[in-house]
């Protein structure tokens, strides 16, 4: 007997081939189809939530758990970004580019569906909806394989999607969700190539990197952000505060918050007493070298691990470095090419930092929290891409795109 | 002690960090060098190959013999080759989106090297200096793995490559040859992360299909082309005749070349007698289904094995279809993604086919033989990729990049 993933990616490609004729008209109203339905369904939905809530208290932290927690609110908010989704441009069969050679033959690049998304997470179950809402507006069917801490929330709430596809022009099929949470499927889907088109891992570095690391499916890399901020020589005193404080505290759980800083020894000399205490005083943990001891006595040194560390909370990593090289080779060691900022009034210094270091996102005096799909304006977010082919940075609609050469002709031949 | 794929690895990865900031004419220069000498080289380099063809004379047959060989005009051709790379525009540091944010935020997603690109490909020499001269266009460091058989052809075109990147400023370490033709080499380099973007195959189904399989280094697939022409009920048939001929005979060899052709049954029935002989006195050999037998009573039935076939000889399998959607399911399961053609007068079964067949490239009344780099304008040829993934079709210099965020900002932190 063929085993669940198999059959559900057999019946994904399957619906993949209706899927990607689908004009904007069918799509959208899927989309509206889906938000409403969830909100019908909101509390077959929260039951389901609460059955997952109580199996994981026993081994969740509080705020894992608060991931997880599906309320009316929260529900509604699901139901609202699904409706956001139909107000975007339709990111298919648009024309990228159009070649007219001598011979009369008309090259058009447009983009296409990429056929099958693979989404593997954790216990986030409006990951759940937002690939599901994502994939459709692409005409991508998706197959969703989400955590066993929330396996009653996300089969309720892809019932919930079913029922809504069920009133529609769209395949059942195009939202998938594989039930099976044990290792051996999860290895089954990274090696689904003959009916995975993309895996998309969403969560901590542990998954992603196992999964970059086994697929053989085409991986597209999300997440894991070790940011650094350097403040040179050159920084002002104001700006380094305002700034590092909100790239640091005002969401430390977010990948494009900074984990660690690196200061420039003569700013150090002249500014740290003023700046180290501020940053204290902000509730934010300092474990740095010997040279801030200095200015913070009561400091634990930061060891290798620290640098390594995303610490995704009120903690940070500080370090002094002599000269910008400096700062891009540590960069270059500990970062995750995910966002890292330079703070200085020199624009060479800015130049040589922003070109050499290797990231999705380089920022001369700006805060790292940019880094985010609704902020550069994509009106969507997938994640943030860490990996450098395909798509670099946050992933709006066109990063589940790809495109396909139509020639139109009539006789050409090739002398 | 570290072995070489390992320690070049590493060196090339150095090298990548100050390739990375070099310009424009920096580049050019080192092309125009690289161009002069193996000019200059070019009795040193035939020489080895003259080695390498002697040791595969023994297992090698004639037309790989062929591609192996180098003599006077395939070096002044490879030469050539580079100097025409030279005057392409430079496709690093172009700025692709400009986002202007209401808080003065300016966002600029730009152009950039993959960083380290590795090349594993079979006995075809071209292949080594190619690489290297598109590499450097495109800011990236090179580690190229070639077979056995050529290997010292491969040695003596680094040499001579490195002997001109000495007189320019670009390090030497840009273009790395491994000389450890092992399969543990190979396996090495298909997880080697930490110091390769990139790893593209150029060869034969085999040896992609492994390095799909195998490598957690991203990769693009190149190649493999089992292409279609469907012949609809409403074709003409002097340009079906024309057509197929092109796609089928005018290069047999290569990866855009026609193994299969479809033919509606109506068609079959009309023009069936005259089209066949046609093909068959233009020395083309047919396998087919039982409808063709009518027309070719001396014809061999085509096999399962024949239809999955990429014959790239005077060899093609023909099979009867219905409808369009038959030729269109009969490709979904034989094609390989690369080019697929419909021949019709009829253009609401064009847009069918067109829309729902899945490749890089398809064709309405074409021959799929302009699916080329050159043929497309690009200017240069990488390869064709037959994945969805970051780039599709034919590649240019333009699938050597990445792109990355530059954000200017005057001290920006998000609320």
């Amino acid at each position: 007997m063929a085993s669940e993933v198999y059959e559900k990616g057999k019946l994904a490609k399957k619906a993949s081939y209706r899927l990607t004729g689908a004009t904007t008209e069918e799509k959208n109203q899927a989309l509206k189809a889906i938000a409403k339905q969830l909100i019908e369904d909101q509390e077959e939905i929260r039951l389901a939530n609460k059955k997952d809530i109580s199996m994981a208290r026993r081994h969740l932290s509080d705020s894992m758990i608060d991931r997880l927690m599906l309320d009316e609110s929260r529900i509604k908010a699901m139901s609202q970004a699904v409706t956001d989704i139909v107000q975007l441009d339709d990111p298919i069969h648009r024309v990228l580019q159009t070649i007219k050679k001598e011979n009369g033959l008309i090259i058009q690049q447009k983009s296409v569906p990429l056929g099958v998304i693979g989404m593997i997470y954790e216990a986030r179950p409006n990951v759940t909806i937002d690939a599901a809402a994502l994939a459709l507006k692409t005409n991508n069917c998706v197959i969703l394989r989400g955590s066993k801490t929330a396996l009653h929330s996300n089969r309720a709430l892809v019932q919930s999607v079913h029922r809504a596809l069920q009133s529609t022009e769209l395949p059942r099929d195009s939202v998938l969700l594989i039930e099976d949470t044990s290792r051996e499927a999860a290895k089954e889907l990274f090696h689904l190539q003959s009916f995975l088109d993309v895996l998309i891992p969403r969560g901590g570095k542990g998954l992603i990197d196992t999964v970059v690391r086994e697929a053989s499916v085409p991986v597209i890399e999300t997440g894991a952000g070790n940011c650094h901020m350097y403040i040179d020589e050159f920084a002002e005193l104001e700006m380094a505060k305002k700034v590092v404080l909100n790239a640091k505290k005002q969401r430390p759980s977010v990948c494009n918050s900074i984990e660690s800083l690196l200061i420039h020894t003569r700013w150090l000399e002249k500014y740290g007493g003023e700046f180290l205490a501020y940053i204290e005083n902000e509730g934010i943990e300092i474990v740095g070298d010997q040279y801030m001891k200095d200015f913070l006595p009561h400091m634990t040194l930061a060891t290798e691990e620290d640098y390594h560390n995303e610490f995704l909370c009120l903690k940070m990593s500080v370090k002094t470095v002599a000269t910008v090289e400096e700062a891009i080779t540590h960069i270059r060691q500990y970062g995750t090419k995910h966002s890292e900022a330079i703070i200085t009034e020199n624009n060479s210094r800015a130049a040589t930092f922003l070109n050499h270091v290797d990231a999705a996102a380089v920022y001369h005096n700006a805060s790292t929290r940019f880094t985010d799909g609704f902020e550069f304006g994509f009106g969507a977010e997938i994640g943030i891409s860490t990996q450098k082919m395909h798509v670099r940075g946050p992933m709006g609609l066109k990063a589940l795109t790809s495109s396909k050469y139509f020639i139109e002709g009539n006789g050409q031949i090739r002398e």
